[in-house]
């Protein structure tokens, strides 16, 4: 007896955002690990009798380790049950989806996988811009601000990334944006750059900032927040910040 | 007396890939706008007697012109309606949302912007695959394999492109590909990268071809569809294609 895993992406936090599907899997589901950033209301679509497990990871804070979280949740499949493993964004983009699928793999188990809305669409579409531009923003790139170090990742692809016609979005880069501004300004991105800041996108704690590439780490460095913090740069359109 | 316009991203195909506020949306809609690759069941949750106005672009087919569009959202909203502007995948991704933002903005118009799940996490989703890595493909990038001409848009960032450790997304690129190809492989990409092709993502059309870069060109001439076609490339995970 083999149970089956559903990796449900969560969204960027308002459980509206929540696919149709993503709801299915979250009342059908035994068990239910999730990490701090996808909890809240969103559990809230579980069964009263699912195990409700924590299994956070969270920048800042001691996490379990990756390996912990497999192993879970291989036993919790093992067992027969139906295991949906909530992860917030879309699970493919810098969810760390590969080692946990990898282990379900190793051990037969079978799983499926229910994309759903990035952060980056979240904070786009909270501040009325387009993530792409017809002419001037053709190319869309998304990185994140650290590696498994905490630091800025090496071999960063500075052509690509100091493209002023691209919108470029930087997940988990509040740390090291000071960092990564520098190195754009020496490849020659303009400073004048327009970014956004987006704090706690979706969540009641929302709050959106419009800057410059060149002023974006001063703020950062005053900015005290506990919120995840996603930062976009590029040929954003004319914004029209609700949360500003 | 002066409605409203929401714009609202429908994903990649699969009603269970709405989200609960594009659900909220369709049912409180008084007309609904879409194009042609957003119809269907997704259709359904709007009210019976909702207006439902095609205003269909699709590649290949002769379409109204986008200030016919801007128009006509205009004329609904200024009446005094509720108006949903329906949009597959992310609207904010190649959606185009900027012109007819920019009409509304004119006007004095109201709108909203309901993000959705893209066809890029729809197509890695259903191939088993995250489209990032840990520590193979750190960067993610969506391009359009055409541009309003129809033909490879001018000015490609060749190295962001030819980049073997980030994984590209290509947009409407059936028809450009080999042209794409070409540049890639003078760019240093090795054509042996491994690369996804998605017809259909999550509509009962699906199929997903594995290939390399090189192989591309030759497989997308001799396949005949008039299903959306979506090219992924880069360090993809192993794959488990389910409807290869």
């Amino acid at each position: 007896m083999s149970g089956f895993v559903s990796f449900v992406s969560s969204g960027p936090g308002d459980p509206e955002l929540l696919t149709v599907k993503a709801v299915k899997r979250l009342e059908a589901a035994d068990a239910v690990l999730f990490d701090d950033l996808s909890s809240g209301p969103i559990l809230s679509h579980a069964r009263e009798d699912a195990d409700l497990v924590g299994v956070g990871k969270r920048a800042g804070r001691p996490s379990p380790k990756q390996d912990h979280v497999s192993r879970l949740l291989v036993d919790y499949a093992r067992s027969g049950l139906n295991v949906v493993r909530l992860k917030s964004g879309d699970s493919g983009v810098f969810g760390r989806l590969e080692e946990e699928m990898t282990a379900l793999r190793d051990a037969g188990i079978k799983f499926e996988i229910v994309p759903g809305v990035t952060a980056a669409s979240a904070a786009a579409a909270a501040a009325n811009i387009p993530l792409t531009r017809r002419l001037t923003a053709r190319r869309l790139q998304y990185i994140t601000g650290h590696d498994v170090t905490g630091g800025l990742p090496d071999n960063l692809n500075m052509a690509a990334l100091a493209d002023a016609d691209a919108t470029t979005v930087v997940y988990m880069g509040k740390r090291t944006f000071a960092g990564l501004s520098e190195k754009l300004m020496e490849a020659g991105l303009p400073e004048s750059t327009p970014a956004l800041v987006a704090l706690g996108v979706s969540t009641p704690e929302q709050s959106l900032h419009r800057h410059t590439v060149g002023e974006l780490p001063r703020l950062l460095r005053e900015m005290e927040t506990t919120a995840p913090v996603l930062i976009l740069y590029g040929p954003l359109a004319e914004p029209d910040l609700p949360g500003a």
